[in-house]
């Protein structure tokens, strides 16, 4: 019997009326299939954290300074952030890579440092903000930390962000890859007003403009060079980092789970380099960030929480943990109609 | 300064954007509240499992015959039940107290006997479910397994049941309290095609006949005998036991943990006979039984999860608890922008 009708089978005989766990059985039934296994196992959880800053920073796009991109890192090699106590929950190894936060943090052992400029990405107002050059070592510490995850014996990855301004570029991938007007994808970030969202509006329209005078955007290019093109054009080195990792924590056939509104948009770059990436993310939030729950129903992705969280870090993605961990072990510890003298009611 | 205020300056001083928590800042801030403390715990979680029989299943108004009430009961003695998993997996000390199911489970040491009757309620097509008495006994077994949970150190309760056709006195509590037709309140259970819920909607209308020929039922009658009246004529005892027990647990100050459609027609009976046991509840689940969304936008109440569970036994409640066990470590366990040098961005 093929696995697919097998795992189906499997997840219908378990003690209950037919589909009344809802999601979780749709959770249980796509481990299954990633791991290609009736019985999954979900071993040392991997949380990485890529931090960077952003050129496009400058242009006042974020209500917060790009100080506490660095801030903040340093914050979490304490225990203090969101996305520590998260961890510490859920049982998630944390791993915080440097891939071009603005600040010199060899002061903090715990950052492993894999600065691909020493101050960030260039301002992508005014010009690309990274070289073909520095997205190719950004990709490859994406795959760089996957592999170490994998040698640790992770199986399930979550991966998170700390880069003040990159919902800038996340706006941009959303609407480029989608074919969606600029003003859909555009929120407030961290908790820009109203005028703040229409300055941060004008200067990514005016980005893009410029950027669409470059042949590798029009749609008439070859569709893997474009991708290209708007990964390095717009992206953060922690985006970036993010795609590289999510792409090969498929190859390694993990499970990936997806954070709020910037994680989505480098799922969504992932699975227009690898179609296949989407079989293995698990979308965990929709936040509040406008234009969130828009890309994720356009990519046919159901998140599984919505708790308005918009703090990012990848919190949105450990929140979802538990249920995850919930999906497998019905499969592996729930009794099922055979083995236990239940008139079969459905 | 007023815990009101304290509490939520406290959370706003978090190491995080204002807000960005989203509902576990609500939850962080209704749990202080609750315990009265800045700093709230959440020690030894107790889910509280009462079942029963009805005599309405009588009517065909199930899916699932009546045997599976004492099946799955038997079940939850082994361990291979839906709500064992959960319970294991969070961490919950699971009590299985039987108040009228339909069989003799004398040889289950686990399942503690409280039968209010040895084989359920009566059928209220015909007559009431259940005494006066009977109803003060099941009240009354409710408050005891809360005083239990609290002896044993328990601050955070989740109630589940399990009783086939026990959706049916649900529907009809959720008619006659938010006063709204039974169309709108009745749903598949756990599993109705179209011809079946139109069965069951038919039995329920002659039910409430019968029934609003009684003086009490008018909504002339004074509003605590009316209540009284209903919970009696309809309800389970599995149910009356639920409401005793919600009650007892916010006279405790416990956090109850209310789990999909039947738990919230007893949190919404609670709620009738205690108003204030709304600041003690948290809503976990909205399940796809029509007319549960319906219901809790009447009470004024937000769901954490939507999983689509259908399943019962309390097992929507506790999938959402590490999302509260989130929520406190929040309040315990995250820095603030005082002892963390970093710039309060927000």
């Amino acid at each position: 019997m093929e696995l697919r009708q097998a795992l189906q089978e499997k997840i219908d005989n378990l003690n209950k009326p037919k589909g009344s766990l809802g999601r979780l059985e749709e959770l249980a039934f796509q481990i299954g299939m990633i791991q290609q296994t009736l019985s999954p196992t979900l071993s040392h959880p991997v949380h990485l954290l890529f931090g960077a800053d952003h050129g496009i920073e400058r242009e006042g796009v974020s209500v917060s300074p790009r100080c506490i991109t660095w801030q903040q890192m340093v914050n979490f090699t304490r225990g203090g952030g969101g996305v520590n106590m998260f961890c510490r929950q859920h049982g998630f190894d944390l791993r915080l890579i440097d891939v071009g936060v603005d600040y010199d943090l060899s002061a903090y052992p715990q950052i492993l440092n894999r600065k691909i400029t020493p101050h960030g990405t260039a301002n992508f107002r005014y010009e690309p903000a990274m070289t073909e050059e520095e997205m190719e070592r950004a990709l490859a510490v994406g795959r760089e930390q996957v592999d170490a995850a994998a040698a640790a014996g992770c199986r399930i990855i979550s991966i998170g962000e700390m880069g003040i301004a990159n919902t800038s570029p996340s706006s941009i991938w959303m609407s480029l890859l989608l074919d969606l007007p600029l003003e859909r994808c555009v929120g407030a970030g961290a908790g820009l007003n109203s005028e703040g969202i229409q300055h941060k509006l004008r200067i990514l329209q005016e980005s893009v403009a410029l950027a669409q005078k470059q042949a590798a955007l029009s749609s008439s290019g070859e569709p893997g060079e474009r991708l290209r093109f708007l990964l390095r054009y717009f992206g953060g080195f922690e985006m970036v980092a993010a795609v590289g990792a999510m792409i090969h924590a498929a190859e390694w056939r993990m499970v990936v789970l997806v954070d709020g509104f910037i994680m989505s948009a480098c799922a969504l770059m992932a699975s227009r380099l690898m179609p296949s990436f989407m079989d293995f993310a698990i979308f965990c939030h929709s936040g509040d960030e406008s234009g969130h729950q828009l890309m994720l129903d356009r990519m046919g992705a159901k998140p599984l929480l919505h708790l308005g969280l918009r703090l990012g870090e990848g919190t949105g993605a450990l929140c979802a943990y538990p249920l995850i961990d919930s999906a497998v072990r019905m499969l592996n510890e729930m009794g099922n109609f055979d083995d236990n003298e239940i008139t079969k009611y459905f």
